[in-house]
């Protein structure tokens, strides 16, 4: 057993997910999950992806070897700081969210000693939300950005990349920057895209959409509130994205506008070529 | 049966589709296969999407009761005229092209007396082409718009739109740049931004895309020179499209900006409304 206990805050789909595939690959003795909504802990016990919870984060917190912060990237520092000032020195923190350099800048010295965080970053999840969602399976095959610092100890590098291994993950690491940079672009732009493109669509296109437009707005299901705190704590990467981006549409306007088949079908010809190349 | 000889000119996934689709309901005698490809065509019929094939669409067209035109956007005109002028009286013609009002404005006036054409669209198909990929299925529960003019004789719009119905399709009847304004936001918008996202991402990025970014950019690996024309024949309507993204894009921009989150919250929220009541 990597840990004895490991305690999941927040356990929605994330969260959850986690809960389930600890205890398929038995890492832990046992899995609290805290939380602030009695029903949703309730929801995730009988579920079974945690053995017992608690909704007071300083109690779970004195008892665990391990603690993951699966909620919303605008809580996670003041929950970590909470947390870790009621843990027994060698406890390990971590995350989940989808930010990493303002999560890791404002934790930079704010921890006791003998108390570790290092961020964390599962490219898993969907638009769904809740316990009700997990599944054990979530992270297999996918990828973990950790973004440890020269601060992190190398034994809490390594024990936390050994358990998303353990998880069915691929563990990277980044620097905090280069990490919010390229979920930039790969995350956090499709869904700004998403959201606008559903935003846009007439009532009375509704009834001719298809699966193209379907797919490509899927991602704007996604919790209004969690994607506010992502886009904003990382609006620097988002809006420069943004204008690289909006170069590419000119590109392809001025191709329409002045007819030029040969520059659009090079455009084109281009998104396929990368596209093919991420499989399905 | 609703007609003797149905001849599908273009034998790729849609083509393919319709005849696997007409076999299933015995909608016809005979289904012929046209082409500029021996290849394919063997191939579509090797895979019983057709019973026989010819190079010659003259010939063909002189033995057919109902020519459906599965070809891109920019060779459907110039093949009905051609078609046409072999077919017997009584004989009608139909296609299957993404844009319409070029398509139906360039055709008005051209045909021979007794033969007629009426614009078709399937809204349905896939990145994915040739027959190999077709499905007798992939008509049922989609909608397929047709866009008569004031000189369609009702009858044919009638038997065109029972032949879509009896392929499992849902028939509305658009004017023909009603259909391109709509197709335009609903197919070409997401397709451009699809498009424009793939091509962006660098390199260093693509192992760490996840299923938001594939679902978002899937229609990216359409053919770009179908795509090419599409983008041509609708250019008006889809750069109108363009700029009204542009405008919510912007909303966005100036949320993040702004650090207003009650805003960004705001459009996230209009976004997942509008992409909810769409359904999976």
């Amino acid at each position: 057993m990597l840990f004895d206990t490991i305690t999941i805050v927040g356990v929605g789909l994330i969260g959850g997910s986690i809960g389930l595939a600890c205890k398929r690959k038995h890492l832990a003795r046992r899995i609290l999950g805290v939380g602030r909504n009695p029903e949703t802990l309730e929801a995730a016990q009988l579920l079974q992806t945690i053995d017992a919870f608690s909704l007071q984060l300083d109690v779970a917190a004195a008892e665990s070897d391990l603690i993951v912060f699966c909620t919303p990237v605008d809580r996670i520092v003041e929950q970590v700081v909470v947390a870790s000032h009621h843990c027994r020195p060698g406890t390990i923190l971590t995350d989940a969210g989808s930010t990493k350099e303002f999560i890791v800048r404002q934790l930079e010295g704010k921890l006791p000693a003998g108390v570790h965080f290092v961020g964390s970053h599962p490219l898993a999840g969907s638009e769904k939300k809740g316990p009700q969602h997990a599944r054990a399976s979530l992270f297999d095959g996918r990828r973990v950005v950790m973004t440890p610092t020269k601060q992190t100890p190398p034994e809490v590098v390594e024990r936390i990349s050994r358990f998303w291994r353990e998880l069915g993950s691929e563990v990277s690491l980044l620097e905090a920057h280069e990490h919010d940079r390229i979920v930039g672009i790969t995350s956090h732009l499709p869904h700004l895209l998403a959201a606008g493109l559903a935003a846009i669509l007439p009532a009375d296109c509704r009834p001719f959409v298809g699966s193209g437009f379907r797919d490509t707005t899927r991602i704007a299901a996604g919790d209004p509130e969690l994607w506010t705190a992502i886009f904003l704590q990382n609006r620097q990467a988002l809006c420069q994205a943004m204008i690289q981006l909006t170069d590419r549409f000119s590109d392809f306007l001025d191709a329409m506008v002045h007819q030029d088949a040969e520059r659009l079908t090079q455009l084109l010809a281009e998104a396929k070529q990368v596209r093919d190349a991420l499989g399905t």
